[in-house]
Formats: C-alpha cells, sequence, structure tokens
C-alpha cells in the first residue's frame, strides 16, 4: 500500500455499503479491506464465506441492493430442485452465487489459499480494492445461547437469529493466525477504519486475532487515526441482531456502549446526528468524536460518509 | 421383481426412451432398470452420473426430450457465472440439474450407497421404476485413441468424440462387482432387454462386470428372452457416436455387426424396419429377429416399440 493507504475492517452488509463508499473516495490501490471470516461455513460440500461474498458483490456492482446479500438478478431454479430432491433448503443459494461457492471450493480443495482465491474470485469480477479474508484459517463463530451453543450460521439463517445470546466462541475456541496480508495491511496504515458492522460477530473476530488489538493500540499511541462508525443509531441497529445482542448480555445498545467496547483501539467515533445528545459523554472518556448522517441507503450517502470519514480524521 | 419381471439394461439417451415406453406397458414394480455407470465422473467436486440422471429425468418427465440430456425448462444462471469467475466451463450444469449433483454428491460423502442415493433421488421426483446402478464402486470408462487414453468425458463432452477410437479400458481397468440388486434382478426375470444404447461404452460396461455375461449365457440358455434392440439403424447410429466407433475398429456399423458382437448373450435381436434385408442372416446365426420401426421419435414410438418387444419375445 502506497500514499493514503486505508486499512478497512469489515463484516457483511453494513461494512460493504461503507466499502462501497470507500473505494468510490480512493485509488483501488490505497484501500485495502479485511474481512471477517467468523460466519464461513461448509454447506452442501460447499465452502461458503458470506460477508467476504457481500463485499465483492458490493463492490463489483453485482449486490441486491434492497436484500443486502447476495446478488441482483437472481434466480432460484437450484432451490426449487433441491426442494423436490428433499435436500436441505434452510440456506438460500442463488443460482449465479453457487457458482461463488463451487468455483472458490474447487481452488481451495486443490490448496489454493482462501486469500488467494478470494483475490482470483475478486479479480474476475472487477473488484479494485484488494479483499483480504482475515485469516486463511477455519475460524468460526460458535454463538451461545441459552439453547446451547450454536454454528453461526445456524445461528443466524435457520434460527433467525431468535435464541437468546450469552456468549460468543470466537475462532471455533482455537489459536487461530491473521494471513501476514492482513499484517502487512495494519503495518503503517494512514489510517484504519472499523466499518459499521456488528462489533460481536463482524468486527471482534478480527480484532481478537492474535496481534491485531495490539498493532491498533500501537497505530493509535502513534497517532495514526483508528476510526469506528457506530452501528448502533438511535438505540437499534439499522440491520441484524447487534442491538438485541446487546440487550440479552444486559448492556443498552448505545453509541456510548459501542465507544466502551472500542475505547482500547479506536481514536474517533463516528455517530449519527440523531445521537448527538451522546457526543460530549464519549469525547469525555478520550474518543474525538464525529457527528454526520451515518444511515446509508443511497450511494451519494456511502460516499459522503466515506468523505466525512476520510477528510475529518 | 414378481410377475412379468423385466430386467433392462440402458445407458443413457436411447436407452432412456425405450425405458419411458417400457414404463408406460409395465406395471413399476415389474420394470428394473440396470444402468451405465461407466460415463460416471467428478467434476467441481460434484459426482455426475449422467446415464442415470437422464434416465431419472425421462421417467419422471422432467427430461428435455429435444436435447436428450438435461432437463426441460432449465436456467443456465450458474455456468454464466462460472464463466464470469473464469472457472472450468467445459461441462454445462443446469441450475437445476445442479441439485441434482449437490445432492447425489452430499449423500455420498455421507457414506450412503450410489443405489441407495438413486432410489431416493428418483422416488423424490416420482420415478416408479428401480433405476440400479450397474455398481456402486467407481468404474470409469477409458477411450484409448490415437492422441492416448482419455477419460469419457474428457473424450465424449470436452473433444466432442473427434478423436480416433483404438479401444476401451471398462471399469477403469480393475475389478469392480456388479451391486446384489442387480445380480438379484438377473437372478430370473421374465425377460432381459438391452436397449438400443452404445455397445462399447453404454452396455459393454454392464455386460463386463464379473458375472453378467454369464448370468445372460445362462438365462438365454434356461429359455430366458434376451432381447437386444439394435442402436444401428440403416448403417448409423440415431445419436452418438457409436457407428463413428465401429469405424474406427475396422468393422462396418450395421445390425449384423451388432448381432456378432451380442451373440453369446442374447436370444432375439429387434432391427428397424430400414434393415429387413439383414433379418435372414442373423437369423441363420441362431439370433431370432424382430423387424419393427425402432426410431423414437414420439411417445407413441416409444410405447409401441416397448409392445413390440414385451409381446413379441
Amino acid at each position: 500500500m502506497t500514499g493514503r493507504a486505508i486499512a478497512y475492517l469489515s463484516g457483511g452488509v453494513g461494512g460493504a455499503k461503507l466499502a462501497l463508499g470507500l473505494s468510490r473516495m480512493l485509488p483501488a490501490e490505497d484501500l485495502c479491506i479485511i474481512a471477517n471470516t467468523g460466519d464461513d461455513f461448509d454447506h452442501l460440500g460447499l465452502r461458503i464465506c458470506p460477508d467476504i461474498d457481500t463485499l465483492v458483490y458490493t463492490l463489483s456492482g453485482k449486490a441486491n441492493l434492497e436484500q443486502g446479500w447476495g446478488r441482483a438478478g437472481e434466480t432460484d431454479s437450484f432451490m426449487t430442485a433441491m426442494r423436490e430432491l428433499g435436500g436441505p433448503d434452510w440456506f438460500f443459494l442463488g443460482d449465479h452465487d453457487l457458482a461463488m461457492h463451487v468455483e472458490r471450493t474447487r481452488r481451495l480443495n486443490a490448496g489454493v489459499r482462501l486469500t488467494d482465491v478470494t483475490d482470483h474470485l475478486a479479480t474476475a469480477l472487477g473488484v479494485g480494492p484488494r479483499i483480504l479474508p482475515m485469516t486463511d484459517e477455519a475460524a468460526p463463530t460458535i454463538i451461545e445461547t441459552t439453547e446451547g451453543a450454536l454454528a453461526f450460521q445456524d445461528y443466524f439463517v435457520r434460527l433467525r437469529a431468535a435464541p437468546t445470546v450469552t456468549g460468543f466462541i470466537l475462532h471455533g475456541g482455537a489459536p487461530v493466525a491473521p494471513t501476514a496480508e492482513v499484517m502487512a495491511a495494519l503495518d503503517a496504515p494512514e489510517m484504519v477504519i472499523i466499518g459499521p458492522s456488528n462489533p460481536f460477530i463482524s468486527i471482534d473476530p478480527i480484532l481478537d486475532l492474535p496481534g491485531i488489538r495490539d498493532r491498533l493500540r500501537v497505530l493509535k499511541q502513534a497517532g495514526t487515526p483508528v476510526v469506528a462508525v457506530s452501528p448502533i443509531v438511535g438505540g437499534d441497529a439499522i440491520k441484524g441482531p447487534t442491538a438485541k445482542m446487546f440487550r440479552e448480555l444486559g448492556e443498552t445498545p448505545s453509541v456510548g456502549a459501542i465507544a466502551a467496547r472500542y475505547r482500547d483501539v479506536v481514536s474517533h467515533l463516528v455517530i449519527d446526528d440523531v445521537d448527538s445528545g451522546d457526543a460530549a459523554r464519549i469525547a469525555g472518556s478520550g474518543i474525538r468524536v464525529a457527528v454526520t448522517a451515518t444511515v446509508m441507503r443511497s450511494i451519494e450517502d456511502r460516499i459522503a460518509l466515506a468523505r466525512t470519514i476520510l477528510g475529518g480524521a
């Protein structure tokens, strides 16, 4: 990375929205996206990487923007036929999307690293910025609930995030290394940005890899802006179970709670206009606060938020 | 099998046409189809069984009858996306059809036998007669050509059957057992029918399994009709490389050549009206000959041929 190098930590839908905005503001070589792989899983013999795919589809202009995941103009012949055959149909796989999983799995099974497979697939679809899986190893997030420990997609898709969460086991409970590419992207960036993704299941899996939190602390202490965008707006999440998880874990979902979670690693927090009342208290805790419109409905919203972040820190 | 039990040996397209005719003439429990698996192969991590699938789609009314293989109303989103990703696109996989391969592979990888997987998939699609893979083991047909030995689908699909054939290695050159179900179907059938399939690459792989030729010889000697339908009509094949293979191996494709190949196992040969001039010579060699319309364009043609076979022997 050269010049205005930005390392951007991202989960899926919300993270991808800002990734798109950042990609419109920066030369491709100056943006490096570090993607959560804690949601990745094997299904029907295929390796599925939901957050990477959402980023690839979003940045290649192929995403279904209304739905947030999957591809625009997707067809469902495979799922229809799968149901006829009595096969598992709880996880939707569109016909175009299937090619991504089949080709990824084929390359992984041939011994190629997920980092290189992702480079190939993203480049094939015309994605400019590099999308780096946080690790090349399996690092499954396990959701601890009052109904027991659940594999992430069992919790998230099959059970529609209904069970009450009591905790998280990241990286399958075993030590997992970030890639050399991820560490290189965090070596001397001009800025680190943490996307408006779920802190528990999208960002913590990245931060809790060995060396990452320490790296961000050192960068912050050296004056490199480490900017988080709050996924909580007006006490709720734009999408997904972030606010529900806060409540189930006994915390009130708020920008203050986000600030508290990220206090050790971030220098700046971007919060929405509706939360401006909390700005002073957060600033008092030592985090610089930017107040702006953070809800990204249009492409213009995405670019405007990216511009604010890049210009303001 | 009970009553009018028929064991029917079949390859893909031509064999499936007659299978459909037979299925309209017989109670489902009286027809047992033994399918060639020599064309089966692994592609993109999926186990693909072309002849079984053609039989399943044909008997379930889902086949693309004009094309001969694949499903009617098929879509190609997967292949379109695969090409975008730079993945292998030489073997067409329709979106609906993919579900068959994915679900088959999933069940096989869980340790289920191909026989039982096929039962499940065929039953799910409403197929009545039992379709038995000739073996549960891998039994790949290798095509020896002047360009070297080729995996079947490399020869047949990727190279469009263009290379000059010099021989065949059946069952990957290793001993492979027919299933107990196949042997049971041939234990005491009322009749054995050999479909109008390619003798080299569709029927020989079945006949050359240990015990099958002997079994047919014994049945024939005991007076059980063993009826083959000639895939050669007027010196050519209706579809596929059968006639080309005869010529490349130094034989003239003719109903006489078919009779010679099957002499040891069949009691009856069904030939087309256009070949009636060859009937006397074949009959002179000890095979009973039925002359009828064998080209199956319509469903009525399929039923008429099935009726002739079942009534005439």
